[in-house]
C-alpha cells in the first residue's frame, strides 16, 4: 500500500466524520505505515493496489490523516460521510472499528473518540425522554434519582422479587431495576415477575404518594424483546432496561424504534463493556460507546461510579457524563469536540458497589443530574431493604442540604456523619460499610 | 464476600454450563479472592452479603469453582443451567462475560472457553446448511470453495460492482462477497446492487455451467435486515452475509430465525472481533465466540488465515476450525471439551490478505473443507480480476492434484511453481506477490 491518505494540511469539512485513534505499530512497521494501513482498511483500501479502484468516485471517498502525534501514538482521520450508511451504527462500526483491530501491522489500536458532523447528528433522534423527560415523569426536579437493583442478582422467586421491590420503594427508592442477568428464567419468569412487581409498584405509589419506577430487563432476541415491551406496556410499565453491549447495536436500534412509539423510557446497562474498554491501549473507549448510545437515543446509561466496586477513574467517568449531557463538548488532549445540536441529554447512571457512605464523594464528582443505583448498599443494610433504601435517600438529602460550590455539592464526610446522628438508617450503614473519601 | 464458591471436589453435572477463565487479580487481591469475585458477580453474588438471599432456591443456583491453577491463572467454574435463559445468548453473555470485566478485583480477565451441556446444545438448531448443505448447493464435493470480496471495499458504483462480480465468477470464483463496510450507501445502493449483481450471476452461471453464489451484506438495524433478506430472496438470492460482532448477538439470532424460514444461507463476517479477542490476557477468545455462532447457527464463519494480512497463529485458527466442524472436541490445555450432538459443521472461511501463493500452506494447515476468500489477491492481479480469479482456482487445483497426507494436502512451493509453468495466471501472481511457506 502506498502513502495515500497522509495529508497534514487537510482541514476536516462539514462532510467528514473524524476519528481519533491510538496506534501502536507492530515491530518493524513505521508509525506512518501503520496509520496508513488503519486508514485504508477502515475505508477504501486493502493490502495491495487493485485494478478495480479508479475514477472520481474513489477520489471523493478517500479519507485523510490530518493529524499525527507519533510520541503519543495519536492519529486523527477524516472520513467522508459518503463512506457510511449514516444511521446504520453496525455499518459505521464495521468500518471505523472493524477489521482494523486484527491487522498484523498493529500491535495495539484504540478508537478513542469520533466526531459526527451536524448533518449526521441530525439524522439521529437522540433520547426521547433523557434527563428532562425522566425528571418530569418522576416529578423530581433537582436531586439525584435514587435507585436500587434487586439483589441477589438472580435467584429470587417472582413474589419475593416484587416484595423486595416494594420495600425498596417504600424505603425511598425512586427506581427499582432488574439485574443484568435476570431476564426470563424458570425460577422467576418474566411475565409473572412484571405483573407482580407492577402491582407492588401501585401499592408503593399509594403508600408513599411518590411516583415510582420499575425497570424490567427485556434483554433477548429482538422480536422477543418487542413482545416483552408490549407486555410491559400492557401492565402500565413506563420503563424497560436492556444490556446494550451483549445485545449489540442493531438490536438496540430496533428497541429504540419501538420504545419511541410505545412511549417507553429505555435504560442502558453496559455489561461486557469493559471487555472492550478496559485496556487503555486497545479496543474502544467508553466515551466513544456512550456517544453512540446518545445518538441512537437510550434515555439512561451506566457511566461508572469513580467510587465503589467497578474500575474507572473519576476524570474518565466525569468526561463521559459531559459527553452525554452537554450540548457542546470541547476538544481536549484525548478527545475530539462534539456538538449535539439539541439532542437531549442522557441521564447518567452511577452503579456498582455503591452505598450511602459513597454519596458525598460521588456527588462531588458527578453533580446532581445522576441516577444513583445501590444494590448491595440497600439490601445489605444490617436492618434490611427498607432501612437500606432510607439510608441512601438520607445521604442524598444530607448532601443536598450541605454546602455547594455553585451547583456542585461539596458535602464532606464530617457533614454526612453529623446528619447521621439524627438518622438511624444512615448511621448504621456508615458503621457497617464506613464512609468514603478520596 | 465470603468464600462461597470454591469446591475443588465438585464434579460438573449434566445440568452445568462450565467456563474456563484466565484471571489476573489486581494488586493486593489473592487469586482465590479474585476467582470468588468473578464467580459471584457472574451469577448470584454482589460485593456484600444481602438479607434477601436465602432459602433453597439460592442453594440450587450456586456455581462451583471446581478447578484452579494459580500459576497459569486458570479457573473452571460450573454454573447451574437454571441461572440462564438458555436460548438467550445476550443474557448468557451478560452473566458469564458481563460486569466481571470491569471489576476492581481483577487486572485482566479472559473467557477462554465454555461447555454447553447436552440439554442446552439441543435447544439450539445450529446451521441449517453448514458444510454439507453448502456443498450440495454449489455441487462442489471435495475441493475448497473459492471466493472473492469485491474490491475496493467501498466506492464502486453498483454497475461496476456487478461487472467485477461477473469477472470474478467467470474467472473461476464460486462465491462473490460484499465487503464488511458496504451495505446501502449512496454510491452503491443496496437494492440496485442486488438486482444488477444477481443478473450478472445468471449470466456467469450460463457462461460457465457452474453454480455461482453472491453474498450481499445486509448488516443493518434488525427489521431493516429482514426487509433486505426478503429483497434478496425476491431476486433469487440464496445467501446473505452479516457482520456478526458489530450487529450483536440479539440481531444475529433474529436474522437466523428468518433465514431458516426463507431458506437463505448465512455467512458471518467477524469485523471488530479482534477488539475483544486479540489481547491474550483479556476479553474473549475467538474460540468461545465461534462456539456461540455454531450454536445459533451461522452457516459460514471467518476463522482467520494463519497466513496473510491478519493476526492469528496457525494453531489457534486450526483449533477454531475443529470447534466449528467436529462433532466432539476433546479438552486440551487451554480449552474445554464440547459435544455437538449432531449440530451441523459451520463452513470455516479463510480471508484476509490471501493470494494464490498462500494456498498450499493454507490448505496444509486448514485442509480442504474451507472457503478461501481472496480480495486483493484476485483484483490486484497484474492482468486484472479474471486472471486473479483464475490464479486462485489454479492454485487450488494444483494443491488438490499434489501430494496428500491422508486427507490433508501437502503441496509445497516447488510443486506450485511447477504447476505455474503451464498456468500463466498463477505464474504471474507468484511473480508479483511471491509464494509463501513458513
Amino acid at each position: 500500500m502506498t502513502s495515500e491518505y497522509l495529508d497534514l494540511n487537510y482541514k476536516p469539512t462539514k462532510n467528514d466524520l473524524n476519528c481519533l485513534f491510538y496506534i501502536e505499530p507492530s515491530r518493524g512497521v513505521s508509525f506512518e505505515k501503520a496509520a496508513e494501513h488503519v486508514t485504508g482498511e477502515s475505508s477504501i483500501g486493502t493490502w495491495t493496489e487493485v485494478h478495480t479502484a479508479s475514477g472520481s468516485s474513489m477520489r471523493k471517498l478517500r479519507p485523510s490523516i490530518y493529524h499525527m502525534n507519533k510520541n503519543k501514538g495519536l492519529v486523527k482521520v477524516a472520513y467522508p460521510l459518503e463512506l457510511f450508511e449514516p444511521e446504520n451504527v453496525s455499518q459505521i462500526m464495521s468500518s471505523i472499528a472493524g477489521n482494523i483491530y486484527g491487522m498484523k501491522a498493529i500491535q495495539n489500536l484504540r478508537l478513542l473518540d469520533f466526531t459526527f458532523p451536524e448533518k449526521a447528528v441530525k439524522l439521529y433522534q437522540g433520547p426521547k425522554f433523557g434527563i428532562p423527560g425522566i425528571r418530569k415523569i418522576l416529578k423530581v426536579k433537582n436531586r439525584p434519582l435514587v435507585g436500587t437493583i434487586i439483589k441477589p442478582k438472580v435467584g429470587l422467586p417472582y413474589k419475593e422479587h416484587a416484595r423486595v421491590a416494594f420495600e425498596s420503594w417504600v424505603g425511598g427508592c425512586d427506581i427499582v431495576k432488574d439485574d443484568e442477568n435476570l431476564t426470563d428464567q424458570k425460577f422467576n419468569p418474566f411475565d409473572k415477575r412484571i405483573a407482580e412487581t407492577m402491582q407492588a409498584l401501585d401499592k408503593a405509589e399509594r403508600k408513599t404518594g411518590e411516583v415510582k419506577i420499575y425497570m424490567p430487563n427485556i434483554t433477548a432476541e429482538t422480536e422477543e424483546m418487542v413482545e416483552r415491551m408490549e407486555y410491559v406496556k400492557k401492565h402500565n410499565g413506563k420503563y424497560v432496561m436492556i444490556d446494550v453491549i451483549t445485545l449489540g447495536f442493531s438490536a438496540v436500534q430496533t428497541v429504540l424504534k419501538h420504545s419511541r412509539k410505545m412511549n417507553l423510557v429505555v435504560h442502558a446497562h453496559r455489561a461486557m463493556h469493559a471487555a472492550l474498554t478496559r485496556n487503555k491501549k486497545h479496543g474502544i473507549t467508553m466515551l466513544a460507546l456512550a456517544k453512540l448510545y446518545r445518538l441512537i437515543g437510550t434515555d439512561q446509561l451506566h457511566v461508572g461510579t469513580a467510587v465503589g466496586k467497578m474500575e474507572g477513574p473519576a476524570r474518565e467517568v466525569a468526561s463521559i457524563r459531559d459527553e452525554i449531557t452537554l450540548d457542546s463538548v470541547p476538544e481536549s488532549k484525548d478527545r475530539l469536540s462534539q456538538k449535539w445540536h439539541g439532542l437531549k441529554p442522557v441521564f447518567p447512571v452511577c452503579s456498582g458497589g455503591l452505598h450511602a457512605g459513597h454519596i458525598p464523594e460521588l456527588m462531588k464528582i458527578m453533580g446532581k443530574n445522576i441516577v444513583i443505583q445501590a444494590g448491595g448498599g440497600v439490601h445489605g443494610h444490617p436492618d434490611g431493604t427498607i432501612a437500606g433504601a432510607k439510608s441512601v435517600r438520607q445521604a442524598v438529602d444530607a448532601v443536598m442540604a450541605g454546602p455547594h460550590n455553585g451547583d456542585v455539592p461539596q458535602c464532606g464526610t464530617k457533614t454526612l456523619k453529623e446528619y447521621a446522628r439524627t438518622h438511624n438508617e444512615l448511621r448504621k450503614v456508615l458503621e457497617t460499610f464506613g464512609s468514603y473519601s478520596r
